[in-house]
């Protein structure tokens, strides 16, 4: 493609990320079954499927995409899509397969805007979260500390959602430790939310990166954060709930990273604090494991990393049950036997490169096509 | 039996309770098979089972029961025996059953060594055990004795072992409280063991029960402390690990609780103090549920309270693979219909009333037979 083409279908994308309330299921399939250009052509000319007829009425005819793509440039940042190598495919295994098993919304972002240099695909590759409440406690912001020092030296990226409390106290021992942290927004990039995390948040962009499925100029609000706690789970091999209330949203976050197959482990504190009680619960309820130590939570979290998505029996699926379609399609194009290159795949497939380049480190972590020398092969 | 009989009796079950390093496997067996009277006459004539030769070799001659039983007395106690109400028959039914499937030692006591004046079976019947290191830290005594004061509250007795530490708090914590609690000994009940907990074990042989398995004069021991663990957790409904060290005591009272069906609990604490150090362990493995409040506790013990054994299925074990040969003895003297008194079951099985007496509350609590207006009936 041209880089006039290639600009245009990145404006595609800018405008299809802000055109319904992410996330949006329909939006999702329909942009998964049509691509990009052709998805966003008929949201403008209004020849789509009645399913989006609603979710995108408000919002269809505001384009203020060319506006954020110029914000973003300001800011230094960029839009990543599933067009880019450092989009982080294998990520949204889980979310296919959480989808499959009929969990609502649990859907892969379309996009997402960046702040920051660092490839998303390369510094989520091992990567912990860490969340918990904003009343921390002294002996909260100790552990937090504590557990992500030890992570950070052990070359895990530190994940959580610049709030107040845990996830700040997270975010700064990652930064001061020299380690490599991810700040996942329930706003624009453009916007500091908390305010008070700014300069925090500035300093995240620099030394890591800070991203959002929203455009910029979206303000916080309830449902955000919840929408925002499913990506700080699926950006993570594993997540650590070290201090929450009774009814937390760090629960929230534990509750999607089970749908998504990622192990939750819980701190426990003091039975006399309030702001252990929602980790004792999850523990007790074993919506949660026990977790004391950085050893522990690798000894969970490593499992997963290894795997790329919910083990296998888990969820008593087929290897090929979470595939979305783009994947499937590229194993379809597989032959038999012998290896293939990825311009053959493209070939036969009938899907842009790029996107066969995505599907294929997938297909690999899903055990269903392997590299060899000669090139793609079909696992047996 | 004339008061001659049942004096000659008790002093047979005082040799008895003295004559082996209890607990010994062995002995028991034997005592059950052939009653305490012709047990003792066989040691004390050297015409016992090959077994019991080795085990008994060093103090089957030495006869202090007279000593024993009268210091006994000067002190206020009794000893309590299998021919007593108070025997509490159905808390070693689990005993049983754990020494069905391999458990070594896991046997009752031959009688038992009481100071206070309550029912041994009447004071046991809602227990919970409280244990923990004696290095308990100020957080550790503090929560000891929150949740004593509620467990009493509901009526529940506070069994432990009146060492330094945990087991001192819960003990003073029930005494302040009004409520009940048992020190069961690694050392004969004329022994204050450790030395500190003079004045305290006074006061719990005043207001609660101090026993134990081994007759006045035994030393404290290592592996008496063992031993005695086992009766800890064998007269509760539940343990309570409230703080422990990586290794800890408390453990040990924990795997007998687990091998007689009891549930363990631990309380978290910080993951910076060592002396929860092996309450999180215990959680992590599954060795013990955590608990935060007493309602927790009794949510689990209250289960076992009124199953008295482990859970059926559990082990998968029939009702009757547990029974002692006393309680299958009087389960066949039934008839297969109709109802009978504990007379007519003395008469058909040829026992003593007062073992028949023992059965069937056993029995009931296995399912195995029922009460009815008209008499005991066979369960079907």
């Amino acid at each position: 493609m041209s880089t006039r083409a290639v600009d245009s279908r990145l404006r595609d994308w800018a405008y299809l990320s802000g055109v319904a309330e992410a996330p949006c299921a329909p939006l999702s399939a329909f942009v998964a079954e049509v691509g990009p250009e052709q998805a966003a052509r008929a949201l403008r000319e209004r020849t789509l499927p009645p399913a989006l007829d609603g979710p995108t009425q408000s919002r269809r005819h505001r384009d203020t995409v060319r506006a954020d793509l110029d914000l973003l440039a300001v800011l230094g940042g960029r839009l990543v899509t599933p067009d880019d190598e450092e989009w982080p495919s294998w990520r949204w295994l889980a979310f296919s397969t959480a989808t499959a098993t009929g969990v609502r919304d649990a859907v892969a972002p379309l996009a997402l805007w960046v702040l920051g240099t660092a490839p998303v695909e390369e510094l989520t590759r091992r990567a912990v979260a860490m969340v918990g409440t904003r009343a921390a406690s002294g002996y909260g912001e100790h552990v937090t500390a504590e557990l992500t020092h030890d992570l950070v030296a052990e070359g895990w990226t530190i994940v959580s959602g610049a709030a107040y409390g845990i996830d700040g106290a997270a975010h700064r021992a990652a930064l001061a430790a020299g380690g490599r942290t991810v700040a996942v927004l329930a706003c624009g990039v453009d916007r500091a939310y908390p305010a008070g995390h700014a300069p925090l948040l500035r300093e995240i962009a620099r030394e890591g990166l800070v991203l959002s499925e929203y455009p910029p100029g979206t303000t916080p609000a309830k449902h955000r954060f919840l929408a925002r706690n499913r990506l700080v789970a699926g950006l993570a091999d594993g997540v650590v709930v070290v201090e929450a209330g009774w009814r937390s949203g760090a629960r929230n976050t534990a509750t999607w990273a089970r749908h998504l197959g990622r192990p939750v482990l819980a701190v426990p504190g003091p039975v006399t604090a309030l702001s252990s009680a929602g980790c004792h619960r999850m523990i007790r309820t074993g919506e949660a494991v026990l977790a004391t130590s950085a050893a522990e939570v690798i000894e969970e979290a490593g499992r997963i990393g290894e795997l790329a998505g919910p083990r296998q029996g888990e969820l008593d699926l087929r290897p090929t049950d979470g595939l979305d379609r783009v994947s499937a399609q590229v194993l379809e194009a597989f032959p038999a036997r012998g290896a293939v290159n990825e311009r053959q795949l493209a070939q036969q497939s009938g899907l842009p490169l790029a996107q066969v380049r995505g599907a294929l480190p997938l297909l690999e972590m899903a055990g269903l096509a392997e590299w060899t020398e000669q090139g793609w092969n079909r696992a047996r």
